[in-house]
C-alpha cells in the first residue's frame, strides 16, 4: 500500500536530471511516492552512496522500492540489477552501490535489469537513471514482479566491508562517511564501543583525539567528542564545528579506541 | 483534509538525513505530504530557523503540521514540544525556534513532546528529528490530539524579537536574515517604512546606501534598493547582484531609513 | 489524471520560497503532484532556466503544468503568460524562459496571467513565484481553463536558438549549458554528428579537444571525450572530471567537429 521509492543519486539538484527521473516514474506508477535520499553523493563515489543507502533504507515501510543510481560505469558493459529482499526491492548498477544495504538483509532474489520493453525508449549512454532505473522502479512499485526485468542472477557485485579489529583493550577502525556537519562517522559499531568499557579515549593513529561520551553537548563548543552516532556507529564531531576540519579527518583515516 | 507536513532544519540534503524522517512519516502518516520549507538552515542557527519558519508558515493550508528541527541541543535536557494554534499546529525543541512564528498566532495548548508510544524505538542521542519529531509529527498529522504527545506547559522559549525604533523621521532597525540572493531582510515592517513618507534614504550606520523603491528594477543594474520584501519586511537588494556582498552587510548590521 | 505541476526557479533552496510556492499550490490543488524540475538555475539566468526546461518537459506525463519562473523583471512591466500546446500547459514570465520549450511544441493558445482572482492577494512587488505563478498554475492544474487567466496573445518572447552551422566535414557550433558534473552540452544535435561519419575530431576554436565515442567510458579516466549526451545534443566531458575545468570551457564557447 506504501507505494514509496526512494532516490539516492550523484546527479545532483543544480540541473534536471532528477527531475526527468521524477517525471517518468510518475508517468508509469502515478501513486508511487517519491522520496530523495540524496542527490549529493560525490559523483561516481560508489561507496559513498552505499553508505547513504545502508544508513537510511530500513527507515521506510516494507516493500519500498530504493533505487540507488551511482553510476560511473554507464554505459559500459556493467550490469544493472533489481534485488528483491524480505521486506524491499532494490534496483541500481551492480557496482556495490546496494552491496552494504544489503550485508544485513535477507534475499530473496536478484535478477538482471534486462528486459528492455521496461525502459524508456530509446536508451541513452549516459543516463541511464532516466531510462533504465527510474522506469524499472517505477514498474517494480506499479505492482510488476522482478523476475519480469530480466533473468535471475546469483550474485552481485559487493564493496568490501572494512570490519574493525577489535583486542582486548581496543577497538581500531577507520573512518566511512564525513557528513554534512563535518562528523566523522566510523565502520565502529556503537555496541563493541560499549563493550570496551566506560572511560574511553579516541585516537587517530596515535593522535588523542577526544573522549567518548554520550551525546555533543557533553563537551563544550569547539571541542571535540565521539558519540554514538544515528547510524548506530561511532562518530566523532566538534560541538558545534566540523570535526573533519578541525581534526583533519577525512574517509580512510585510522580511528582508534581505547579503554585506560 | 490537506494533511500536510512541512519540515525546516539545518540537516541540510547532501546526506540521508532528511530522507529518514520521510521515511519514517510516510510509515506512520501514508496520506500525509511532505513539503520542505528549507534544510539549509546554517547548522545550529535557531534564529535563521525561526526567521525561516515564521516568513512561511502562513502560506500553507489550515491544520498543516510545521516541524522545525534546528536543535543545537540534542541530547541535552531542552525540551521538545508541540504547539496547537488556532490555525496550525508547530513542533520542535523547545529552544526558541518555532517563537517567531508564534508571535502572531494564537496559541490553543502547548504540550511537551514526551509520550515515548509516539517515538521511533530506540530513541538515538543525536538525531531527535528522525526518532521523535518526525513520528510525533507524522501521528499528529494522521490525527493523534497534541495532548496525547505529552503534559500541558504554559509557555516556551521565545527568541527575543528586535523590535525597530521609530522617531519622527527615520525607522532605526538591522538585518535579520540574508537570502539565497545577498538581499539584507530587515526587521523593519514595510507598512512603518510607507509611515515616514515618500523621499526614503537608507543608511547602514552612518553609510548612505540607498534609496527607497518599489521594485529592484528600479534601479540600474549593480545598484543597490531597499523594497518592501515578500515577507511584509523592508529588504536590502542589488539588481542583479548580491546586498552582503557588495554592500558587506551581515545579521545583525544596524539599519536606518530616513526621511528628507 | 496525473494533475503534475513541474517548478523550474531560480529561487535556490536555502530559503524558504519554493516551500511557500508549495504551500500556495497545495492548499489551491490539493491532489496536485509537485516536481521539483531544479531551484538552482543561476539568478536571473534566463537562458539556464530555458535550456533546463527544454531539457526535461517532455519526460512529463501529457497534462502536465509546467511552471517556470526565472524572473529577473519581476515587479515591471515584462508579462505573464501561460502557453497550452498539445500536451502540456506551460507558465511563466514572458521573458524567453519558456521559449526553448516551445520550439518543438504546437502551440494551441497564448493567454496573459492576468486575472487577480487566481492571485494570491496582496500580490508582493518582488515574488510573483508565490503570488501569481503558483497560485495560477494550481488552479490550472485542478481544472480552470488557461483561458480564464487572462487575454489571448498572439506571440511570446523567444530567445535566440543559436543553430549550428554544417559545412561538408564539420558542424560548428557553441557550448548552452554545463551542467553539476562539468559536461558542456551543446547546441549540436547528435543526429547532426552522427551525419559526418565515424571518425571525429572536436575542437575548441583551434584547439584540439577530444574526439567522439559512444559513452564516457570509452577514454581513460580523466581524459576528454564528446558523446551524445542525454538532451539530444552533443556534450563534451571528461571521465570522472570536470570538462569545464579541465577544458577551460564555458556557455558561448565556440565548438567545431570535424570529420577527417
Amino acid at each position: 500500500m506504501a507505494n514509496l521509492i526512494t532516490l539516492t543519486t550523484d546527479f545532483g539538484t543544480s540541473d534536471w536530471f532528477v527531475g526527468t527521473m521524477k517525471g517518468v516514474m510518475a508517468g508509469i506508477a502515478p501513486q508511487a511516492r517519491l522520496i530523495d535520499l540524496t542527490h549529493e553523493i560525490p559523483p561516481g563515489n560508489v561507496r559513498a552512496g552505499a553508505f547513504a543507502l545502508a544508513a537510511a533504507f530500513r527507515y521506510f515501510p516494507k516493500r519500498t522500492v530504493h533505487a540507488a543510481v551511482v553510476d560511473p560505469g554507464v554505459g559500459t558493459t556493467r550490469k544493472a540489477i533489481a534485488v528483491q529482499t524480505r521486506r524491499y526491492i532494490f534496483i541500481g548498477p551492480d557496482n556495490g552501490v546496494l552491496s552494504w544495504a544489503l550485508r544485513n538483509e535477507t534475499i530473496s532474489r536478484i535478477h538482471l535489469v534486462q528486459n528492455t520493453r521496461y525502459f524508456l525508449q530509446p536508451v541513452s549512454r549516459t543516463f541511464h537513471g532516466r531510462d533504465i532505473f527510474a522506469p524499472a522502479a517505477a514498474h517494480i512499485s506499479h505492482g510488476l514482479p522482478v523476475q519480469e526485468l530480466g533473468p535471475v542472477v546469483t550474485g552481485l557485485i559487493r564493496l568490501p566491508w572494512p570490519e574493525p579489529r577489535r583486542s582486548k583493550n581496543a577497538v581500531d577502525g577507520e573512518v566511512l562517511y564525513v557528513d554534512r556537519f563535518g562528523n566523522a562517522i566510523t565502520n565502529i559499531p556503537a555496541s563493541l564501543v560499549e563493550g570496551l568499557g566506560a572511560d574511553l579515549t579516541v585516537f587517530h593513529g596515535r593522535n588523542q583525539l577526544c573522549r567518548v561520551a554520550s551525546f555533543y553537548g557533553a563537551v563544550a563548543a569547539g571541542r571535540a567528542v565521539a558519540v554514538a552516532g544515528s547510524s548506530g556507529f561511532l562518530e566523532i564531531a566538534v560541538n558545534g564545528g566540523s570535526a573533519a576540519q578541525v581534526l583533519s579527518l577525512a574517509v580512510k583515516a585510522r580511528i582508534i579506541v581505547r579503554s585506560r
